[in-house]
């Protein structure tokens, strides 16, 4: 059994891409096993279990992820993630993964995935909406996909977004109003937000949207007004309704789930996706255990390890 | 966070039973969090992941544990178990455990409150049905809350029986014949049987039987009309209906749901119960998550490990 504390070390964003792609896939083929995430609750967070196995990757095993809002407080990220790996032959856990950074790099892989089969172009100006790991995730994923002209990038605080603009200015980017970054061809939100910051009048036809924030039921970024007049894609229809960008309007019932077009997986099988250069088309992203298997897969090939006495 | 390559060194089996009998008072109150054991199935086998949280113990993971029966053809167990343990207050993974030895301590703790609580008697005899670590296990967990006079131990293979007896000879052990270790006060069955062993006339008036080898759909070692016979007790009713020594009877229809008096939680607190010397009482233990978490919060106390850098 190896254990990698650092798996993100130099990954191959590109090889990330496709075999998160593979995965959903697969989960569009139907052939994937991913039962529901199960929740244990505490009094200031709660962890969710996260078992999966893509066959097609002969990959298996299991993400346990906590979310505790406070500890920030006590200089600990919110959230972090651990994945264990096991042979899908004998079922001994083969790897064990430091998985926080790994949770950031699948979600911004699943974003890239999206925007490569649902972008209007492959040569885009991309609008980001918050400016920390998610934002960065994205940027750095959907580049391996699409040619970036300019990024438009905006935050609640700007001495962040002006942080961000110098960490991402090989892509010319600039910090601007909220309005403004929905002058972008894709847009990507990553926002903690319980109510909409995008209003509908911004969002011009033919956008496309990675809808990343909203992850939790009560969590929403987006008027629900563009989900009604664009086209929505979900990764997994249950947990988007249960904790996805759809959560709230469908709760609300400016929503259906009838009204979800398909998802990523049946996307990139060609079953379902962009109809012209008008449609708004909308990513509504949760983060499947696939994403997180696939992601792992990739990071114990060459990942820094030490080995552990098992069993 | 910490692993322990070795957690059972050294426990003290009696800290262990009094950890699993808190955990089942606390679900007998019904105050654990301990959502169904979740399954991934491959082509050789499968594996569960087993989350929970007993806000008593301030103790709160998961295990993960596969099940792959042609494992021993290649030098491997057929079970092999990983807990993770989570802080409850910030989530942060504090400790992993290679838990293989564990599951079977665990189980053998549930056995010997179980025997606490219903034998007939505090000075026993105890049968042993099968020879393997499940059954040692039994015996010496039991050995810590009842005085054993006497081992009549079986098993299908006579050597093995009679080296378990050379291993266990301080309890004064003989290995006998399958009949003859029903003449026990206290009998415990550990096979992997898919029919019933043990005969109903076999089973004497007041005698406590530990169902410990049924763990899974179509498993039973027990004559079912020992069960209608005698009174039915259970770690957890869903599990039990599931794969417990009661799920071929119960898909059979020679006993019911509504048939199972209790769980151990229940007698434990004093809800339900043996009732008088004359009564058969079966105690039909699954294994349940709560019981990995308790010994894992004992083993995490003093054992050896080694410090990983996370996050």
């Amino acid at each position: 059994m190896r254990y990698y504390p650092t798996p993100e070390a130099g990954l191959d964003l590109r090889e990330v891409n496709r075999a998160v792609e593979e995965a959903f896939a697969e989960h569009g083929r139907g052939k994937v096993q991913m039962p529901p995430k199960v929740y244990i609750n505490f009094e200031h967070g709660d962890f969710r279990t996260m078992p999966g196995y893509i066959p097609s990757l002969n990959t298996a095993g299991v993400k346990v992820v906590n979310v505790h809002p406070e500890n920030p407080k006590s200089g600990l990220p919110t959230v972090m993630a651990l994945t264990v790996l096991l042979s899908v032959e004998n079922g001994i856990p083969e790897a064990i993964l430091n998985a926080t950074r790994l949770t950031d790099m699948r979600t911004g892989a699943a974003g890239a995935v999206a925007a490569k089969y649902l972008s209007p172009s492959d040569e885009i100006t991309l609008g980001v909406v918050g400016s920390g790991r998610q934002a960065g995730a994205q940027v750095e994923a959907i580049a391996q996909e699409l040619r970036i002209r300019k990024i438009l990038v905006w935050s609640r605080k700007e001495q962040n977004s002006l942080a961000f603009c110098g960490k991402y200015s090989r892509f010319d980017c600039e910090s601007v109003s909220l309005e403004r970054v929905c002058d972008a061809n894709v847009v990507v939100t990553t926002t903690p937000s319980r109510k909409p910051l995008i209003r509908d009048e911004w969002i011009h036809e033919g956008t496309h949207i990675n809808a990343i924030g909203a992850d939790a039921p009560g969590k929403e970024e987006l008027d629900p007004g563009i989900l009604s007049r664009g086209t929505v894609f979900v990764d997994d229809p249950a947990q988007a309704v249960h904790s996805g960008e759809i959560n709230v309007p469908i709760r609300e019932g400016s929503f259906t789930v009838e009204s979800i077009r398909g998802t990523l997986g049946e996307v990139i099988l060609g079953k379902a996706g962009r109809k012209g250069n008008e449609e708004i088309t909308i990513f509504d992203s949760t983060g499947l255990a696939i994403q997180d298997l696939a992601i792992a897969g990739i990071a114990v090939k060459n990942g820094e390890c030490i080995n552990l006495k098992f069993p």
